[in-house]
């Protein structure tokens, strides 16, 4: 199919790279026009000099792919294709975009006869060569008619033991890409995803931590442990239950620093790990272990809470503890 | 009654004196004399050389108040005490000794026809005035037989208004003490109070830091608010639902210094937090709010967990986040 | 001063009672006109039949103060009385609103020349008696012009001990009231509150928990105390660390049953709980204890999540674990 | 090699088998006799009568695998087998024990010459197919004179892709097995994996728990999504950062029964989960998030706490909030 990605960033330029090799033909587009002039000249795509070029290159019906960073610049270019936009015409937000704004655009380009699907992927930096996994919102006959640029990006069946006990008529989850529903729904699921990451994540973190503080000189002599945590790490993918991909990505960290010192310990969040809590919230359903998760990373990012302070503060006043630098 | 109290930290000096003031006979004696000697020029004890001695001093059936730092001081002055101890004599350990350690010991002296309670006391620096909070634990009639210690060291009905819908035969707890139960019950219900203790004070901690955060200037402009938590501290106290002593405690602080900015924010802990959480554990009661309020003292004195970089570690293989120094 | 309360439910009555009863003149309304022409009967307000009833009767610079549940009525009331408003009167809304349509509001309402105060009042159902402690949101000078109306509905100094180290040329927050910054900051500030509240309650739950659980029979017999509660309550609020006002309720309810077996134990939680957490987000400040809080009431009130199937699930398929009824 | 195995319950018969397949000649013991006569029958294993018998059986040097549940019946067979050992005799516990449990028992049986392993294996019912992973703790040298039995038991290489950057002269945790330290460290690092364990599931169950909630009736109509949980399970299992094996568990009991409608919820928890806590307070580690997984369980499994009851009991005393039924 004919399609036009709309920034080339890593995941842009990855994503029509794979494209490009699947049989696609690719109109590129960026601000900055190197990447796109790259890419031509490697016969991979066409570079095009703005959305009204791309458009012009992409002829009726045009797929527009938004792969920017979610915030206002996705919503800037996402309108600007909508103002000059034609019926017939899909937007696809390959972005991280918050899923309410989703649908709030997919309402807003309904009503000029533009399609609109938000679609969450995960794969990070790996996607080029591993595939991308596609979570879709959107309208299911648009979805459908575009299947072969999700069934491109997606992974494939590849060599993964099919689930057993699936039947499906549907077989489009086991090539690595879904059809989650109306438009939001798509980001909504990756937005989950992105949560659950930051729940697992910590989860290891933790583990790894009580394993490293075994060796605390304030435990007694006899009860101290100074384990190898690399090890441990490459024994845990072999087997055990709590193996996984971050996993490999953590015992491969520690292959070649078992102290990660190179590392500040600074942890940064992005918005779908708030939103993923604020969904919770809505919901009412207790989410203890990703709100933990989100907030180890706030608390990663700071020296020392006010609270902390008035903790010492209380503990002064009523214990006449001092926990103040003389 | 007489009484021989072991320890004169400021806890014991206290207690002692709060005793010596309700016409009780007090022998005393501190591995340093000094304390000893100086409450015997105030006419409030009589200072003593020795264990030995305070027996001596108290003669038949004597009491004694252990009143240690929790731990091997406690624990090797209670031995000592029990060695050459009599039958019919009493041992009070007034500390924050582990309960599991108190039905240990008062199985053993029971054996010897020593009798044993455990007294968890709240009030801190402010009980030589307002009193002592008791929460005992022990044979019944020994703690009836030593009421007079009790009701003398307890802040009484003072001004606090009596619980509507309150009708007991035993008016004690209205007084400021209570028996809990047998020997270990009167520490392990103390523990339990300073682990709710942890849990109000980081509730406080908690939303003192979202008022602060209001300021932050991450946040839109018109959604900034500085507010003056020292005005909010004070203002609480003043007929609000959340009202405590804690509070008062907070608004003290922060009048005299609004940021705290004496304050480390390494937050100490005690072994109460920690048991008590290991407690819930064995009664497979959720406490997360107790737990979050320890780990969140355990966080204040890193810098790093081992398991932040690990977080760094993961993001950096999947997604080639960069959270190095460079 | 003259004031119309809009809104006659148990607060709005109550404070208009309080304003009353302090020498102000009241108009009141409210959708049921029988709690209105009762407070007429009594001589404590004039009932009016509509919003422009209560404006005619006010006449110029109006002051409204809307005592509505938050949500789509305190909105629509709002609107009403804004649509007609005229430049120079006040709207104060004092119910439970979210300070973000605080901020909106203010910001419509200021184009017209009408003032805005948003009123975060604690102090519940005892506050007619004890006086309204209040966090106010607004125009300072305004805040200032109606001090009088502040100065009647709060608690005032009582017998409260002032809180040391306190200096402070501004008297309002000693007396009950703070003016906590420009529009949204009074609603802001007592949804911290009432997330400290959160807090706070479910600090001594889990006590308590813990104290009730220590009698469980899967302990080890010498490890069992049966623990009266209600006892434990009541000597807590005497001199210790954890004293508290609502320590004090639940004293009273323990003393009426220590079982409290009247309650189902489905806990409902309310816009600010959950408006903390996401104010807490936005500022990444980690919230964990009134997270926990908040999520305690959520799991209370279902039987199961899905989410713990899906544990058993798993269990089942790692471990064959079964955890199905048979 | 030779080896004694103690307990044919569904792990200890897999591993005989998995064993006798890979070369070595076991010796069998169980106090129901017919597992074992059924492995004879098999040619799989010599059966014993009793301990002495296998003693006998295996001749000098003997090595004693105990497969047993922890706890008493481990801890009494230990025993008995330890009360007749000999010098140069190696007992293996390569069930769940606590690691405090092995420190103590090494240091005993070290005095009698007799050698102790514990090994911590995770794999579960699919072990006997896939292989197990082991943590082994103990002597170096005993550790490596035993390697064949280790080496069958583990799953190897596989076709589980090396970890990138990793180096080591040591391959046994490529192997699926490593040598943690001494004595208690194997069973330590297997506590710690269960802790990991519970605190992955515990973030899978929350985003489900999510994505089902997306649905609520009580959502706005427009931000309602019907998500297929089975095949969003089935799409995260293809190149998404959160596939691992317990997904994969998750993707098939989805695929079976979307409701997961024969699992009641209910769910349970062993010693491992609880005692990684402990461990993490003795360390001073904050462990929010593992703590949380743990006590979603005990919260499951209780129809309420009483703590939610005082809640309910706080919010009637100082709202009037009414949470009784009538």
């Amino acid at each position: 199919m004919k399609i036009g990605m709309l920034g080339l960033g890593r995941m842009g330029r990855n994503m029509a790279t794979r494209l490009a090799q699947g049989g696609h033909e690719l109109v590129v587009y960026d601000q900055d026009p190197k990447i796109g002039k790259q890419m031509e000249g490697d016969g991979l795509a066409t570079a095009a000099q703005s959305i009204a070029d791309v458009r012009e290159k992409l002829g009726e019906d045009a797929i527009f792919w938004v792969m920017l960073p979610a915030g206002e610049i996705t919503e800037s270019v996402i309108a600007k294709v909508a103002e000059t936009g034609r019926k017939g015409e899909t937007i696809i937000d390959g972005g991280n975009s918050f899923y309410k704004d989703d649908i709030r655009r997919a309402k807003t380009l309904r009503e000029k006869g533009i399609h609109y699907l938000d679609v969450g992927t995960s794969g990070g930096v790996w996607g080029l060569e591993r595939g991308y996994c596609m979570m879709i919102g959107g309208e299911a006959d648009v979805v459908r008619r575009l299947d072969p640029i999700f069934k491109t990006l997606a992974p494939g069946l590849g060599d993964i033991p099919r689930t057993e006990g699936r039947q499906s008529d549907d077989d489009r989850a086991e090539h690595g890409y879904v059809h989650t529903g109306p438009a939001g729904s798509g980001h909504f699921v990756k937005m989950v995803h992105n949560g659950i990451e930051y729940g697992l994540m910590q989860a290891y973190a933790e583990g790894f931590d009580i394993l490293k503080g075994k060796a605390s000189e304030e435990l007694p002599e006899d009860q101290r442990f100074t384990i190898d945590v690399g090890d441990v790490a490459e024994v845990w993918r072999r087997g055990s239950v709590i193996s996984s991909w971050l996993l490999d990505l953590s015992a491969s960290a520690l292959a070649r620093d078992a102290d990660l010192s190179k590392f500040t310990g600074d942890v940064a969040d992005s918005g779908e790990g708030r939103w993923t809590i604020e969904a919770a919230i809505e919901e009412a359903v207790p989410a203890e272990v990703l709100s933990s998760a989100l907030y180890a990373r706030f608390r990663s990012r700071v020296e020392h809470t006010f609270g902390e302070k008035l903790l010492s503060a209380m503990r002064y006043g009523f214990g006449g503890h001092v926990e103040i630098p003389q």
